[in-house]
């Protein structure tokens, strides 16, 4: 089932059920009102919803309406937990070469992965606001999972059987930011602004075949400024699966329901096309255009975002659908309060 | 007043209020029922809870019963947001000079603060469970408050007007894994497990003149198997007060009510007695009181935590009552799943 969480003034918003084309939508008051009691009590409230989403299919429930991606709050509009990894290893090697770095050996066997803010998430189709340019806009196009509760030491695949939803996410970062706040050792914080999820989280079932073993094996569509920057296949080089990254937080604590777990920007391996290395399908983070850059002509020439500019992220279904709706924001200035 | 939060087999708990001397308890069922919802709505239910607490104060609530805070969670069992902030530099300067460091220049105009996981909470006489006592099992006394909202851009003083309640935290840190997380890069994970809290989380006017601009001029107490190891005094050597920690936070993003900040480790300058650094107000941490022994004799002789070792964090008011009552708690083997 496809489940959304629709704007209403509140701080959590309102449930809604919406169709598998993501054409009509229906409330979920009768039986939740909330993501996050949904996620606290899967096993009572998602057949309730899965009776629902079936009805509205059919073009039966009583009170549908059209769905509108703009009214969309964050699915989760605040969670507990945002933890989001770096499962695809290429866009780590392709920024560690383009600063001559190496990569760390455990790299390879231990995913990379930071807490993040959960406080404050943002919708599909709400502006990035951020106080200055000069602080390296940059989107990051990547997976995001929600979890049922999992004890300490839960193994990977006890893992994968806890994965209650899928959704995308745009990990706004400012490239900026990053080098010194690194420097300090203690992680990311203001380099990591509010992240945007899509508009609809969903089941695996609506994956499909798609869902393999705790990867997403379907394109993630990234477009800048109109212009399709990105066609990355989220599946063929994700080094770690969703099962791993969770099994990763809970090697020393809990992790509760509604957890969110990312996968890091999705990227693919380059290809060598004449003695040269070409990356066909794109990125799905400019600073990995920066980076390939780099390494083939010494600089990067790709900018950072503009406000004004506008990011699209999107994924289509083995059938050609829009599986989650897509995150389209704009990059706007804040203004001081 | 002094909020609490009791176990009722919930995930959030049930909200009480807790008389001044911490003797008497009642739940605040009519009010409201768990935390989050005061944070969320705090200028129409902190009244309702203000005049419940001054009638049990008086000895004339109706339900009240004794407090005993084994029946307690985290106040906020579950939060959006646990940001947790370096602010006592001379912990890091230590730390640092132990193992020939330089602290970087940075450090003393920006406060290093690092994101921690905030989806399971452990009460305050809640048992440490850790895999092996080879992690490095460590207390860490600090005080951390509970934010209003804020939005992206607010000052160091309008953060201080945002400041809702006050509690101490003990922020477990696993000390043999933090230098492979930390040389990776992106902060701690693994090694913070489950953070606990005091039984009861008190508004401003309960600390009276020990509340001076972002600062709590008060004893923290730390015991360790009931040896008392640190009588360290949380205001004068704060190098970054609260609001500084929370416009830290706000300068790319906002921040939502019921977000935690910490203080990080509470720590104190040594004084020089005889040509010799002493620092007779003990130490917050297990890894000061290494860093300490690094520097003085070249290596660490204090050892860190092992299975049925206990921790007591606590601090006293002017009056010598306790503020926010005992975080008392026993290292625990944790069990496989």
């Amino acid at each position: 089932m496809k489940l959304a969480t629709y704007k209403d003034g509140s701080r959590d918003g309102q449930l809604v059920v919406v169709s598998r084309d993501l054409s009509t939508a229906h409330y979920a008051t009768a039986i939740a009102n909330r993501m996050q009691q949904v996620l606290d009590d899967w096993n009572f409230i998602s057949p309730q919803l899965q009776d629902l989403y079936e009805t509205l299919n059919q073009g039966k429930a009583r009170h549908a309406f059209p769905f509108d991606p703009q009214q969309c709050m964050a699915p989760l509009p605040r969670a507990y937990q945002w933890a989001d990894g770096s499962a695809y290893i290429n866009h780590v090697e392709l920024v560690r070469k383009a600063r001559n770095a190496e990569v760390p050996e455990t790299y390879y066997t231990d995913p990379l992965m930071y807490q993040g803010g959960s406080d404050d998430f943002i919708g599909p189709c709400d502006a990035v606001r951020c106080p200055s340019e000069q602080f390296g806009i940059d989107f990051e196009a990547e997976i995001a999972v929600v979890t049922a509760d999992l004890a300490l030491g839960t193994t990977p695949d006890q893992a994968l059987d806890a994965i209650r939803l899928v959704m995308l996410a745009n990990d706004v970062s400012l490239r900026n930011l990053i080098p010194a706040e690194l420097a300090k050792g203690f992680g990311f914080f203001q380099s990591k602004p509010a992240t945007a999820f899509s508009p609809v989280a969903v089941t695996l079932d609506e994956l499909g075949d798609a869902w393999d073993k705790g990867r997403v094996h379907l394109t993630l569509q990234s477009s800048w400024n109109g212009r399709k920057v990105g066609m990355c296949d989220a599946g063929e080089d994700m080094s770690f699966h969703f099962g791993q990254l969770i099994a990763h937080i809970c090697k020393t604590r809990n992790v509760r329901a509604g957890s969110i777990v990312g996968s890091g920007t999705v990227s693919n391996k380059g290809v060598e096309t004449d003695g040269r290395m070409e990356w066909p399908k794109g990125y799905s983070c400019i600073a990995e255009k920066r980076a390939i850059e780099t390494i083939q002509d010494g600089q990067p020439s790709t900018e950072f975002m503009r406000f004004g500019d506008t990011i699209k992220i999107e994924m289509k279904g083995r059938d050609g659908q829009s599986v989650f709706g897509a995150i389209d924001q704009e990059i706007v200035a804040a203004v001081g309060k």
